[in-house]
């Protein structure tokens, strides 16, 4: 998508460690018109599928799943973070983030996935595909059936992507970054 | 509101403690179509004060904030809580929390708040008001104009929306809940 890139390459940072920070609109200030455009392209794609429930991981991807829950007229369900003391039963999975270097456990009420749900899932980034696979791992404990998995900006040196693909995800990345310099600022998105 | 009342009596559980657990619909799963009409009560009142940016917190108030900020066509900035590597210079305060017994950072990124913002607050819930007095301070580090706070459900026995008002803050909580037995699962609110 033209435009999509040209946010990108315009609102967005890049820092060393192949850090992409486009926290301007997507992910700490929200453009919420912006992303609502995104959850167009998501739900075009996707609503062949018939989910029922759109399910992303606290916090950058709720804002993404309330907008395209709003477009499927569905519940959203974010994955949250930690413990919590008033949970109740929970499927659960680990994370671990490369920018904190830490792992972290991430949990879903067991209310509120089953197996006759059909699930979207849908995240800001995709690059070691670490949050993905917790959420994958999660609707697998909960026998729900996985019909793909959106995602805003996939970093495509990194092997996440490619590997859910060749473990047969329905994964659809609006964009995909190839390379990118944090000196000249130059991102190279994959035709 | 009535409709309001209903459905936080129907799909809420009381525990023990003075817990009011709704992740059923507002902060953990999300009834999207619930929460947009919760931000169209908001909307109505808060739109003569002209806000141009919508400020919450993660995680429970950013599907709030979006839906909100859809409305203004406006961006809405979260609050990040704990530390993060990749933030440039930051606005932050501390919350405590009453139910994990510890303070926590939270912060906003300077270039996302100025001196020419109006500025309104939304939050799921309002009990001893720790969480919205950060964001305030928040906002005073910023420069910012605060025009008010919108609230789905206050806590009536806890003192933070005393407090606010007290301190002639905008204060506008759509439920304010005067006591909830866990027993009887009979909750009281304020007419």
């Amino acid at each position: 998508m033209k435009w999509l890139e040209e946010e990108i390459e315009t609102r967005g940072k890049i820092l060393d460690g192949n850090i992409l920070k486009v926290n301007s609109f997507l992910n700490h200030q929200l453009d919420v018109d912006l992303l609502d455009k995104i959850t167009l392209l998501w739900f075009d794609y996707f609503k062949r599928f018939k989910p029922n429930k759109i399910l992303t991981i606290e916090a950058s991807g709720i804002a993404l799943a309330t907008l395209l829950a709003q477009r499927f007229h569905c519940p959203a369900v974010f994955a949250k973070k930690g413990e919590h003391s008033n949970m109740g039963n929970v499927y659960s999975s680990e994370v671990y983030s490369y920018t904190k270097k830490q792992s972290q456990k991430i949990s879903v009420d067991q209310e509120f996935l089953s197996s006759s749900d059909v699930v979207l899932i849908v995240d800001d980034f995709l690059a070691n595909g670490s949050a993905t696979n917790a959420l994958l791992e999660i609707c697998k404990k909960a026998g729900c059936q996985v019909v793909g998995v959106g995602i805003v900006i996939e970093k495509g040196f990194q092997d996440g992507g490619k590997k859910l693909r060749e473990a047969g995800v329905n994964l659809y990345s609006l964009e995909i970054i190839e390379s990118m310099d944090s000196k000249s600022g130059k991102i190279e998105f994959r035709k």
